[in-house]
């Protein structure tokens, strides 16, 4: 389909899996195609030429980038179904700072646990299960941070859950017996086929962690 | 008026000024508050526990969170004036995209001009040079980076202008002669009063800046 959005990714990356599940959770199909983070390609470097990163969404030969920007475009562009977001104005603002939130104190605390040594990797243990604490009290009682439906935040959020396992095993954590309702939570999101089908294998994650591990600490 | 909104400020900050100019664009009356970062209000705690952190608009009893969150939430909940983003969804990604490039290029290279010394002080002035030419090629020969009219990137990008005296003299750089369209933009910009009268006095920052120095490095 000349129309077809094509899909610049990269299979680990919980930022590439954003776009993967707001797609899926539109119906729209798209072309994937995996970029080498060591060799990117020609299209990557011209369609994303400040951040030369994925996800990079290619859209009638126009580029959007960066994950959360991905999603909104996504939101914008495909009305037919859903929207991910209430229709309130102050419900929007909440949901935006919550997918904030994950960008500003998960991000960055989750890779010290698994690419950093020391002092960094210990500083993020803590500040990784902080921001889970404050995120699972935030989703309370809820079944998804959107309320009864799953959203923008959910999105934001549940590619992270199948990197779960690689900071238990290498951060020598427990997340469950700190935040339950937030397992509750992946489990139920897990149970949607735009989240199955988009999240990468947890265990390969483990193997992926390792190899880096390997080389770079 | 029972309804008016509130917004807990602080006079010097770049990031309050984008809630300032956002409502001023909207013509909506507020109440400004001004908050002693040193002693942080009771109001502001508990508006915003997770950050802690100026701008808060409370609006309807509701507190809203993060300059450019305030800034989209000013556009979503006062729909009788011209939104700030274009209506196509692709045109409000690249939106979106660029008032984020200012938040992480331009933010944190300021901060090191004139908060940063040596080794790190250099790196900011190049960093934020780099990132003020990227800027400048995308504003291009427009009036606006929002094109003809005034819109989310100029609001997340003009209340650094009033900065740029301090950058120029505690960095000892010149940013004229290297981006002499965003110059000439800063002084468009400043003929709305929506942006004059929400800038701080550029004079004051440096006074601001100088005594920061003493203090702190």
């Amino acid at each position: 389909m000349a129309n077809q959005p094509i899909l610049l990714d990269y299979w680990p990356s919980m930022f590439g899996m954003r776009a993967r599940v707001a797609l899926r959770e539109k119906g729209v199909e798209f072309e994937y195609r995996e970029e080498d983070f060591k060799n990117k390609s020609p299209l990557l470097l011209q369609s994303n030429p400040v951040h030369k990163k994925i996800p990079v969404l290619i859209h009638n030969g126009k580029p959007v980038c960066e994950s959360l920007n991905v999603v909104q475009y996504v939101d914008e562009a495909w009305t037919d179904k859903n929207s991910f977001f209430p229709s309130d104005p102050y419900g929007r603002a909440q949901a935006r700072f919550w997918a904030d939130f994950v960008d500003k104190k998960v991000t960055e605390s989750q890779f010290k646990i698994w690419g950093k040594k020391g002092e960094e990797h210990e500083e993020g243990k803590k500040e990784f299960i902080e921001a889970l604490k404050i995120l699972e009290s935030e989703l309370g009682d809820k079944p998804y941070f959107g309320g009864d439906t799953f959203g923008y935040v959910d999105i934001s959020f549940i590619t992270f859950y199948c990197w779960f396992q690689a900071y238990e095993k290498f951060g020598n954590i427990s997340i469950e017996p700190e935040c339950p309702k937030l397992i509750a939570w992946g489990k139920r999101c897990m149970e949607k086929e735009s989240v199955s089908k988009s999240l990468a294998d947890s265990e390969k994650i483990v193997g992926y962690v390792a190899e880096f591990r390997k080389n770079n600490l």
